[in-house]
């Protein structure tokens, strides 16, 4: 019996995301006809896992995307940049994780539980946002519907892993280093990270923010289609391996309690909410599991209508892999991952 | 030739604050007659150093106090509770390192950046603030009289020496644990901080915020004298040993450009601008010194007068012992430290 479903192409395939596309794939038993895992000619020939078969990583090429209806891509703006538009051409829809596309005017940028009828008008890509955001917003989406966001305040706790699978070994080779005395290999950071947390995640932008900073604030713009949202972020980077934590301060315009607030996250798609004020996630918690785990929820009384919260997610899992799954089950139940003929 | 000077007693001299202020106390020539260093039954009978010297740790008691014209205080609420009240009335007068005293109407809260005048009404103690107050204060006074503070977020990053030098060693040994494929000890911190981090310092009060933000909130309004200025804070344990980072936005009365808030803190007292707005100072940098380093200062757009700026400094010196002596010498150099006849 031939399978029945969609053929999928992985690029990045060997990366720490492009392992948690394979991984969450498989869990949410998503249709796979075929897996089609390519990277870069120096990963391709190694082997990685899908739904416990082995498979060959291809190197990634003009010619990768044929009979491809699905592309996932996760490994880097300038591959996304050159491939995704190709992977569209050969009939493939892309969902794109990294932040290439993500302010294109006609790229839709989707994080399920708050904007699912953004995936309805693309034109071939879609965008996944910034792992950050993507658990902020989730969060976020239940009170906005209560109360109408007026301004945001993030200050994020972000862990390795965000910088890809080879800077998680750094982190733990610096760690060895410095607990044996020796000087700590620095090479994806821009400083040590391990027993220091560094301001900078991306580049530097000319007003003195970061990229990563700058992503926050319009992204969640975008995800809320609210172009005026106040937003402002400062984005640091942690030493922990997997799971970004973000300190939430919000402003509203109307007024909200807590008891309205905590009745909303508790149904709130995608979220799970500690209730007992004495107890709360953290990134461990988060790390290899799906839901934006929320807790520290309390009023703020530094400004009319204010709450502040903390939130955890898994930044390769929610952060990223997940969310592109979820995208691309949106677009198959909505028919918007229409069957190609090849 | 007699020593002229003070006697000085260290209470929690084997503690890690202990061990900084009598460092700082002999790095900054504080005129020192004797010094007295005082612990816990349990520590007392070891040595500690001062000015090169081995010092035999006695135990505190009723009687401590006797002939001791400064006592620097610095091992718990409790002790600070029950020993700082006979320490005065024994003649000495009190510098405070605990949060007992902070917020006593009749106890002056300093940091001799901000706040100096304060030491001059005492009535035997003064109290030090809480270690990421006094870094956020020191950079915020300078741009409070530039333009009035009206509203300050915090998010901290607060390293493990913060809790101690015993959080210190655990920290430590739950790292090695952790990179060994053991289960990390945890007694001195509320869960496992290697590789992750906590959003609970202190204890948790009713309306839901920590302790240590209640203090950050507090202590910022009295050094102030602003007791109706908007402050909010998330206080966060990160898994660095010494130097704890704050994520400041802040929110002016008046307009203020950033040039002039660069002017201001480039000849502010105690700070040290990282100019380049793409460096920034790190926990590591400011551990084992004084100045609090202040970077990634830029413009907050999502309000109006708003700036952010992140800061980092040695808990244990600046946040502590250093503003501690800093004191001293202000009481010495105001004459409100009064030669004790004994």
């Amino acid at each position: 019996m031939a399978k029945s479903g969609w053929t999928v192409a992985i690029v990045g395939a060997t990366g720490a995301v492009g392992g948690e596309l394979m991984s969450v794939l498989a869990e949410r038993s998503f249709p796979v006809k075929r897996l089609v895992a390519l990277a870069s000619e120096r990963s391709a020939g190694s082997e990685v896992e899908f739904a416990g078969e082995p498979l060959k990583v291809a190197p990634l090429n003009d010619s990768s995307f044929e009979g491809v209806d699905l592309a996932l891509f996760s490994a880097g703006a300038a591959v996304s940049e050159q491939y995704a538009p190709l992977a569209v051409r050969a009939g493939a829809v892309v969902v794109d994780n990294t932040s290439f596309f993500r302010m294109h005017a006609d790229v839709p940028l989707v994080v399920p539980e708050v904007n699912p009828a953004a995936v309805d008008v693309h034109r071939g890509i879609l965008a996944n946002p910034n792992c950050s955001t993507i658990q902020a917003v989730v969060a976020l989406a239940p009170l906005h519907g209560l109360a109408g966001l007026r301004r945001v305040v993030y200050s994020t706790y972000q862990s390795a892993s965000g910088a890809g699978r080879q800077a998680m070994e750094e982190l733990k080779d610096q760690t060895v280093a410095l607990l044996s005395f020796r000087d700590p290999p620095v090479s994806r950071f821009p400083r040590r990270l391990a027993f220091d947390c560094i301001p900078q995640i991306d580049k530097f932008l000319d007003d003195g923010s970061t990229k990563e900073e700058r992503k926050m604030v319009e992204e969640t713009r975008k995800i809320f289609d609210l172009p005026g949202l106040a937003v402002v972020a400062t984005c640091v980077r942690v030493p922990v391996f997997v799971g970004h934590a973000v300190a939430v301060f919000v402003e509203f315009d109307r007024s909200i309690t807590l008891e309205a607030a905590r009745a909303a996250l508790r149904d709130a798609p995608g979220v799970v909410l500690t209730e007992d004020p004495t107890a709360y996630p953290t990134a461990v918690d988060a790390a290899g599991d799906d839901p934006v785990l929320v807790g520290r929820l309390r009023v703020d009384p530094s400004v009319p209508h204010g709450l502040a919260f903390w939130c955890v997610a898994d930044n390769l899992r929610k952060g990223a892999a997940t969310n592109a799954v979820q995208i691309a089950e949106l677009l198959a139940s909505r028919g918007r991952l229409a069957p190609q003929v090849h």
